[in-house]
């Protein structure tokens, strides 16, 4: 592998039988550094729970805030109202950085950015936190933004849930660069090397009822993710 | 919501309790064009599957042929060794497409295709078919180059697990277009629309080690994600 450490990682969050990892141990990090890198970058995150036995794994949005992670939806929704009865979780995050194309399949992999946190989710239920938790979310996507719009009701507050989880029991995982091959197969007439891949933010698009006379903010050319 | 559709969609895969888009109805998909669509689409998935109780979520490549997906990976893999056993397992791909910004909070969203996919994973044992998935695998990212690569050997087909789940309990959701606003918000004095996320394939990169003479392959071009 590309870029491996040699020396042991520091561990903010120390490693436990469920986030040591295992395979390639080289690119397991435990340190606050990589593992808020990776979830300020993200925005979208995958929650795993169980009922009855069956796994569930919902995509959905989240946010950090200190060593807390965050999401949100409706108070109707099936994963949000089974998290928050305090069911073990799993969250993950993954982006994807590239294809690595090496001179033979079996060593060909990818480029990512990846994180599994264990715990339980706590439901917000004070207001003002609930709010101020929504307001993070806002300003981490759209800085500015929240206050532009129209304001949250009460109602629309109480039908939104909003859940949180302590980073605890954490782990990152990242591949970088290029392939790793077998030594003979360098002398191979085999193209090798990266395909990166990227997530881009595109220029903004109006709403078609948008009132005429709005400028397009410019916030908008801050918005980052992946 | 945008778009949404008022007639009853094809259920090529007919919903389950546990497939059926309940929040949001309108969004939910069962048809075998919206599901392949979304799986051709993607590289990454999320398999979740139960140890002892603790849900595990699981990022890793996957690819689709005929009414099949597949997953692969090192032998050794604490995924792969309890996945291959025939537990539960709940397969979900989700793609971001934009941030939906609505002239309030409530209303703001964002655009993404998923698929939720349950099911048991079966291990596949005969090296030829083995040899044959991961083929499919590599022509899905890069055609032509398994024939340019140096061949697989038997060993390193024995160190490689590949997994396969049959489509039977499958929903897809999706949300496109522009915000929903409450009637009333429209005459605000606030920008509205999407911001575009798309995932993008850069310009490949040169093994460092790349043997002198070798150019870029053309199907390094035809590479899609996303």
């Amino acid at each position: 592998m590309a870029k491996a450490r040699t020396s042991a990682p520091r561990a903010d969050f120390p490693p436990t039988a469920r986030t040591r990892v295992k395979r390639q141990g080289l690119r397991g990090a435990y340190d606050r550094e990589t593992v808020y890198g990776i979830l300020d970058a993200g925005l979208l995150c995958h929650v795993g729970y169980v009922i009855d036995g069956q796994p569930y794994v919902t995509p959905t949005a989240y946010w950090r805030a200190g060593e807390r992670i965050f999401w949100h939806g409706s108070s109707a929704s099936r994963m949000l109202r089974q998290v928050e009865t305090g069911i073990p979780v799993c969250v993950t995050v993954a982006m994807l950085d590239g294809l690595v194309l090496a001179r033979s399949g079996f060593h060909s992999s990818i480029n990512y950015r990846s994180l599994m946190a264990f715990g339980h989710a706590d439901k917000i239920t004070d207001p003002a936190a609930k709010l101020a938790a929504l307001t993070a979310f806002s300003e981490r996507l759209a800085p500015g933004r929240w206050a532009e719009q129209r304001a949250v009701t009460r109602q629309e507050l109480k039908a939104t849930t909003v859940l949180t989880m302590r980073l605890e029991e954490v782990s990152a995982k990242i591949r970088t660069g290029p392939p790793a091959d077998d030594e003979a197969d360098y002398a191979l007439d085999v193209w090798a090397g990266v395909v990166p891949v990227h997530s881009v933010v595109g220029a903004a698009e109006d709403d078609p009822r948008l009132k005429p006379g709005i400028a397009r903010p410019a916030y908008l050319k801050a918005v980052k993710i992946g």
